[in-house]
Order: structure tokens, then sequence, then C-alpha cells
């Protein structure tokens, strides 16, 4: 019998969806936060869980031998002066779809002009200017993962050119061009927009900064769904507010939830978000929980392993 | 040598188009509007134009052979009481990608919760529910044409089920459940959002009215992308207004421009754009020429031909 500690502001969901998922040789507990952990699960085997309510227990899991988490990103279990000796899983294949989702809704809303359209219904003005489109449009992915990949299908779908800068993998059919190493700023020359899907590591931090920026084409629109790390803020505000692109589109940043008094809440041609791009949803969780407790229990090699020197 | 009508407000662009396209045995003159095509081109024998344009010549068009249309539409040619002792082609098989665009940029808009997101910048409240998402969802669409197809084709990309209402046709593979004659309501039963792409006809006026909005769920986005003529005005104002459906995205009505004193314009959960869902590009109208013109030379059926009792 495993012991298996859920870890999750809704734990409750989780729980039920796990029991009918029919696991054999499975006790469950389930807490709601850390202090909750520290009562019911701190001997367990195996933890299901969001990162940040993990992270404050992590060392004190003297039996554990597994930790899934339920998001893509696990930046709070990479720190150096933190164990390693478990096989920390992440949540992929599944963000894709969702993140396409938003980033081709706010494209789109770039092109057709969605909010002017909505100012001239309100000023009962009749606009029948043209709108853009995406097709023949460029699209950067800065990443080319599993996200990323899902995001270049769509691109395609609507007939879009798709570049493609990652460390060294093509995998990826769907992308037209690829890029890598000293290649950033060739890569972003000619871009109508830019997507970074990167998550948080030594080699992509501030990888957009001023430079990455200023090769972008003043038509740009940079769109970010990875990690704030990522982004140099400053001189993205920066290039904003100097027009030296069109606009942004922002889900994730440095600090989270954004401080008050940041600039971006002014910025101009700016769209926020709120690290809502694409939602962990339980079913898909559980999904990934299920395929890999039964590879745990065969004692097979686990999907979805982070290396902990990659960070991802 | 056959003498080629333009007639467009963008007479100039067609030409230099055609121009380059390399046509045998053609005699171009342009018109940008109706008096001036009456000075240089009441003898062609094809014309090639925006369909309100020659409504008011055709009948004077005493060499006329053939006429293509710039638009799908064709309305303003099936009177009655006007010839038919031509071919009358029209635009096909270019719009559905732009259509498309425009339908997903809304259902997105309205999914991602786009305004709401904005509402919630501008206060600067970080703002993390959840959103929605079109996996999962149930479109429908009326009319599975050209256009209707690419539209069901991103639906499925989107990992959407497709229902299609259809006078007999079942030939596109992306859609997952057919409805014809008498079974509109249960084609209308739990849909998230009905997508009208029909022409307007006979057959087809007033299709959307009272009773077919009643049967749509109160969660139910209605959008229309074909002609105004399709829809109970009224009904969908009084449907909006007791919010019997959740909205509405309408770009084309009954009287275009809408006008000014138009219910329309202030109601309840409804946004609109001015007929500018799929503008005719003369790229892809001059491509379409000119395939037809070569089987007109070599005297082949035309593509695209319209039946002008049916109405398309």
């Amino acid at each position: 019998m495993a012991k298996l500690l859920i870890l999750s502001r809704h734990a409750d969901n989780y729980r039920r969806l796990l029991e009918t998922a029919d696991l054999p040789e499975l006790e469950i507990v389930t807490a709601m936060d850390t202090t909750e952990a520290e009562a019911v699960g701190l001997d367990c085997e195996i933890v299901l869980g969001e990162p940040k309510l993990v992270q404050p227990i992590l060392m004190k899991l003297n039996n554990l031998r597994w930790a899934q988490s339920m998001y893509a990103g696990v930046e709070q279990f990479l720190d150096p002066s933190l164990r390693r000796d478990y096989v920390l899983t992440n949540a992929r294949n599944v963000f894709g779809g969702l993140m396409s989702e938003y980033v081709f809704g706010y494209l789109l809303n770039h092109e057709r002009r969605i909010f002017e359209r909505y100012r001239a219904q309100r000023e009962h003005r009749w606009d029948s200017s043209t709108t853009g489109m995406l097709r023949g449009k460029t699209i950067g992915l800065l990443g080319v993962g599993s996200i990323g990949a899902v995001i270049a299908k769509t691109a395609k779908h609507f007939e879009m050119t798709v570049h493609g800068y990652t460390r060294s993998s093509e995998d990826c059919s769907d992308v037209d061009a690829y890029y890598h190493g000293n290649d950033l700023l060739a890569f972003a020359n000619n871009l109508d927009y830019l997507v970074s899907v990167l998550p948080n590591t030594s080699e992509t931090h501030r990888i957009v900064d001023a430079s990455l920026l200023g090769a972008l084409p003043p038509r740009a629109i940079f769109i970010n769904v990875g990690r704030g790390g990522a982004v140099d803020e400053s001189a993205l505000i920066g290039a904003l507010e100097s027009k030296q692109i069109a606009g942004a589109v922002l889900d994730v940043f440095d600090q989270e939830p954004l401080p008050k008094e940041h600039p971006f809440w002014s910025a101009p041609n700016l769209l926020m978000t709120f690290h809502t791009s694409a939602p962990s949803l339980p079913e898909d969780i559980v999904r990934i929980f299920r395929e890999n407790y039964l590879r745990y229990l065969r004692g097979e090699e686990l999907k979805y392993k982070v290396v902990f020197e990659r960070g991802y």
C-alpha cells in the first residue's frame, strides 16, 4: 500500500476523481494547505500537488519517492539547496490546447480589431474599414516543446508561417524555419507575433530583453504565456512606450500577483491576464497521475520526468 | 478579343492584377461606379464586379455572356424580373478561412472573457478566476457549404463537437451530426454556439426566428456571418433582452448600413461588426477570375456557377 498525499486547494475534487479512477494499492490523504499536510501527510510516499504548496514541506517528507506536480512549471522544486533524491514529474501534453486557445484568442482580437469595433458600435458608427487577418502572417515561437507544438499547429491551420527558436530540437513538423543559439535576433527579425512559452531557467532568464525587442519590427506583438522570468520587464515597458513594438499580451510576470504599483498596469498597448492562460484541470492531471501511477506500480520509468539540472 | 468591364471601387487594383495575370485575348475597361460603367463598358461581353454596382446596368449590357461576382452573395442578381440569359458565377472557396478567423476570434473572445479581463486590468485588479474554453463545446452550423466546412474544420482543431443543419448534403467529414428539414429545433437543442453562414434565399428567409432562438439553451451565443435576411431581427432582440440566449455577434443585417435608430445599436450582450467578416481580396478574386476565364476561352463550363432558382 502506497500512501498518497494530495495537496491542493481542490484536493476534494482530486480525491473524488482518483477514487473513481480505480487505482490499486493506494491510500489517499488530502490537504488543502501546508498546515493540513503536516498533520496528515508527512509520511507519504507519493505527493500530487501544487508546487507552491508542496515546497514548504518538501524537506520533511521522509518517505517521499515521487512528486507529481499539478502544473507544468516546477521552479519551486529546482533550488539547488532542495533535495533531489526523489522522482519529480510535471504535467505535460495537457496545456497546449488551452494555451493555443488563449494565444489565438488574443491574436485574432488584434487582427480583427475587436476592441475597436466595439468602440464603433458604442458610438453607433458603421465602421466598414477592412481588418487584418492571420493568414500570411509570421509567428515566432520562443520554445517549441509540447505547448509550442500545439500553437504551431494552430498557426498552420490559420495559414501562418511559423518560426521556432529552440535549444537544439527540430522535431515539430509545423515549424517552417528553426533558429538556435546566436540566431536569436535573426529569429526576431520580421515576425508579426513573438510568443514565449519558455519556462524559467537560468538559460531562459531575461532572454526577452532590449536587444531582442529591438530586433522585432514595429508592427510586432509580444505574447508571454511561459514564465515572467524570461522577460526583462523594464525593457518591455520601454519598447511599448517608445512604440518600438505595437503591443504585448502578458499572462505571466516576475512577481505574481502583479504588485499594485507596477508600471505594467498602465503601460500603453498592453493587455494583461492573470496567470490564467491554461488552467490546470483536475480531469487532465488525474489522467496523467493514473498513467504514471500504473507505471510506478510496475516499477517502470515514469513519464514527464523533470531533469533538475535542465529545469523542466 | 473579349471585352471585360471591371466595375469596382478598387477597379485600378483589379486591372493591375489582371494585367500581370497574362490573360490572352482580353480587352479590359474599368469603372469605379455605374455612371463610369455606362460611359465605357455597356458593350462588354464579361463583367467582373461588385453586385450592387453591376445591378443598375445589368439590363443594358447587350453583349453580356458572363458575370463574375466579386462577392459570395449575389442577391442583387436574383430578382425574377432581371435577365437570366447569361452565366453568373460568384466567389467561392476564398472566404472560409477569413470567416473562420472572424468566428473563432469572437468565440475565443467569449470563452476567454477578453473584455472582462481588460476591465480588471483597468481597475488594477488581479482577476485569476478561471475562464471557459472551446474544447468540449458544441457548435451548430446553419449551412455547411464551402464556408461552413472551413469553420467545421477549425472547430475540430479546437476539439469541439460540430453539428450541421443542411438542406440534404452530408459531405463534410468534420461534422459530427447532421440535421435536415424538420429537425431544426432538435439541431438547436444543446448548442453552445449557433453560427449562420446561410445566404439570403426564399428558403432561408427568417429561419432564425423566435422558435429557433427559443430552442437554444440560455448559455448559447448566436453568430451571423451569412446574410441578415436569415434572421428575424425583432425575435433576436427579444431573445437578447429576455436573456433567452447569452449573446449574439452579428456581421450582417437586414438593412446595411444599419439605420441609426435601429434597436441593435443598444441591445444587451450583442457585439456588432459591419459586414467585414470576410473581405473580398482582389488577389483571391483575380485567381478565381483567371481560372474561369481560361475555361471560358476553351468553351468549358465555368466553375462556381450560381443556380438562379436556388439563389447561390
